[in-house]
């Protein structure tokens, strides 16, 4: 550990998320190339590096960049389209359509757009489940983001790959193609346990534990994926993975609102990672998970936001204000889901879920450097008595100045640095102007 | 209506948030003076009136400034002091201390700096229950806010009046003071059934009801405040009120969180307005307001922050999408709550809630000119299908360039210009480690 770092970035506060969430004041961390070098005191860090570039903020709040663990990026095209309406018409009159006429092209235009939204929303790190996810990790490597990347499979023709031996043709080339990539790690998506046979879901298991990849699935979402479930197979969802023996450390459960506690404990048991996402759970009117008990029980819970279809965003810092609030008034106890657990959930818990906790979630000498600078200098952010409150519970997205990936500045004082972002806003219209005219058949 | 209008502004959307909620695309305002002299089509505004100045957005939402119908402005001093905590241990362990310390100039810096956070977020309109209503008018008029300013009244010696009679010479000052004010309007605020007594509650009945002010009071908030009352008085809050002759159409009922169907058709009856505070009470773990109901019942709705010791902001965007998904989750039905209610709410509900639907909370002509502008170029605003889904689901308090409120331009491009933004933030954060200070016996 004696590389000179290139790079120190100093604040008011940094804040590691390590295991006791220390907050240093005036601190700063030192970068050596992707690679964090140091954490300390400002001063120090000044002194050890002399020969590194510094960017210093006064007034700013450092900490590890956010880590969403369960969106579909593109879907940042269906944004507003249709809102506040039944799940089935929602999907069946709006969504399914349009994802029939998705191409490469236009799912990478889409996942630019989130990115946009992500970076400048302080997430570094993002775990994704969408179809031409070959597009989708095209755009995050292209914009320097961390990027964990499914190909949603099931049961009926993909409008990427039309049949399932496509399919898997499909996503054993991109494991081969992201092998070694330093920034995209490619994993293994089944849909759901009611749009994916029990064959499926089996094959695709061996394939994740063949390639050592997450198998990341939709599980437990809501009452009707249970009831489906019951009335096909004669079990839960919970209970079907289980039965074909597809319960393990590698699986990450989207949603699972619908759990029972003997259900919680078989996830503990079998250390699956949970991704909680809480606003698209309300908007949905899916339910609230069971976060609190998941968490008591040891499991490895990160914050997800879904797409912007059902959010309609990709803000974590929304997502963290959403989280900490919605599980003290569904157990009627004000003390549960405290800021630092919810802090935690999405930095350092959302690393855990993707297996990646040695690699980021914190800022420690020797992990990637992921990190993001608030701008504390605002009249929501003042007076400062606990850094971890305000981030929860007062902070934006929009606070985010700075953010690195990878120790690549990826935005400076708001501009992003690795994406056309006027380029990106005017093709995501010129596509919304498209679905408009198709829906009304112009 | 023939004065010349001497301020037009323009923008890609104008979204009026009248009774048929009209979006004119390419549309403008045209002021004169206070008042809003015309709505419409850009291009004929300024043909209209070619010796208006003209602000010129083209990627501007211009839409009626948000009402916030309650809230506690100067408790932004204490913004996460404390969190997470039982309620009676957060209140008597860390806000009555401070509040029994507090001065009218302490309020006064408190109230300012949530001032600033207001019109950064949008909001030209609120409703404030404070010790040193005072020094929060006084606020809120070098602003050039509008308020509806009420001093809380409760059994107990204040820190600001010390016993009762002194209380009502105060409020009668303020009421005489402000009597003419264009933006300022004086309340009668009762703090609570289980703070004040039934001769307290009453006696200002009489002195809103012979100064035509409103009568603002927590009511029904929680579980035990109903369980108090019941113990005390053998009736809930709501039927307590009734049985004192105090619920009509002046009254505003901060929260309403439990309620009964018989009580919901009472206040219904009655006129009472509602003010729906719902992350505070997620926060608080008090429950989730039955709103839908409310509004089936033809009650008026408002949407406020409370406090930012329990929220922990006053941002409406935020607090609008809080409660368009609470409300979907808690009757497992995705259609209620839509977009549109919602932000009616946060607008002419709110407006309702206070008295002043012929004043604000739409833009027609003949009411006051209070507005905003949101930049809609930016990534989680794009594409657009339907600007009020995007207000509500997408948008943030970050997004507001512009503000103005009777006319007055009060931010420009995210400059405040009626206050010294800079200033109250350093006052703010001095008397913010002088509490800390106090805490820790230093
Ligand atoms: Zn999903
Ligand atoms: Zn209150």
């Amino acid at each position: 550990m004696n590389d000179p770092a290139n790079l120190i970035i100093t604040g008011q506060y940094l804040l590691t998320m390590d295991r006791g969430q220390t907050v240093i004041e005036e601190g700063g961390l030192a970068i050596a190339g992707d690679t964090i070098q140091a954490v300390g005191r400002a001063e120090d860090l000044v002194a050890r590096f002399p020969n590194a570039q510094v960017m210093a903020e006064p007034h700013g709040l450092i900490m590890p960049g956010l880590v969403n663990v369960h969106t579909h990026a593109a879907m940042s095209l269906f944004r507003g389209l249709a809102d506040d309406l039944p799940l089935m018409q929602w999907l069946q009159d709006y969504i399914f359509p349009l994802e029939a006429t998705l191409t490469g092209d236009v799912v990478y235009q889409g996942t630019l757009l989130s990115l946009c939204e992500m970076i400048r929303s302080g997430t570094t790190s993002f775990c994704d489940m969408y179809l031409f996810a070959g597009d989708v990790a095209r755009a995050a490597a292209e914009a320097g983001m961390r990027a964990w990347v499914g190909e949603v499979l099931y049961d009926f023709p993909s409008p990427n790959y039309g049949g399932l031996e496509n399919g898997f043709a499909y996503v054993r080339e991109l494991l081969g193609r992201y092998r070694h990539h330093p920034l995209v790690s490619i994993t293994v998506d089944p849909h759901a346990v009611y749009t994916c046979s029990p064959e499926l879901l089996t094959r695709l298991g061996a394939l994740a534990r063949d390639e050592g990849a997450l198998y990341v699935i939709h599980l437990a979402e809501n009452e009707e994926e249970v009831r489906t479930c019951r009335e096909r197979y004669g079990r839960s969802p919970v209970d079907h993975l289980e039965s074909l023996g597809l319960l393990h450390p590698q699986v990450v459960a989207d949603h699972c609102v619908m759990l029972t506690p003997t259900e919680i404990a078989l996830l503990a048991e079998r250390g699956v990672k949970v991704a909680h996402c809480p606003e698209s759970n309300l908007k949905l009117a899916s339910g609230i998970a069971p976060v609190v008990d998941l968490l008591a029980a040891g499991i490895a819970v990160g914050l997800g936001t879904d797409g912007s279809a059902s959010n309609n965003d990709v803000d974590l810092f929304g997502e963290m204000n959403t989280a900490a609030k919605i599980h003290k008034v569904d157990r009627m106890d004000p003390t549960v889901m405290s800021a630092a657990t919810t802090l935690h959930a999405a930095t350092l818990g959302g690393a855990r879920v993707l297996g990646a906790e040695h690699l980021i979630g914190s800022l420690e000498p020797g992990k990637k450097a992921d990190c993001i600078v608030l701008d504390l200098d605002q009249p929501h952010l003042t007076p400062m008595y606990n850094p971890i409150s305000h981030l929860v519970y007062a902070a934006r997205g929009a606070d985010v100045i700075h953010s690195v990936i990878n120790g690549q500045v990826v935005m400076r004082d708001r501009r992003l640095l690795t994406l056309d972002e006027a380029a990106i806003l005017a093709r995501a219209a010129e596509i919304g102007a498209g679905f408009r005219r198709g829906r009304n058949g112009g």
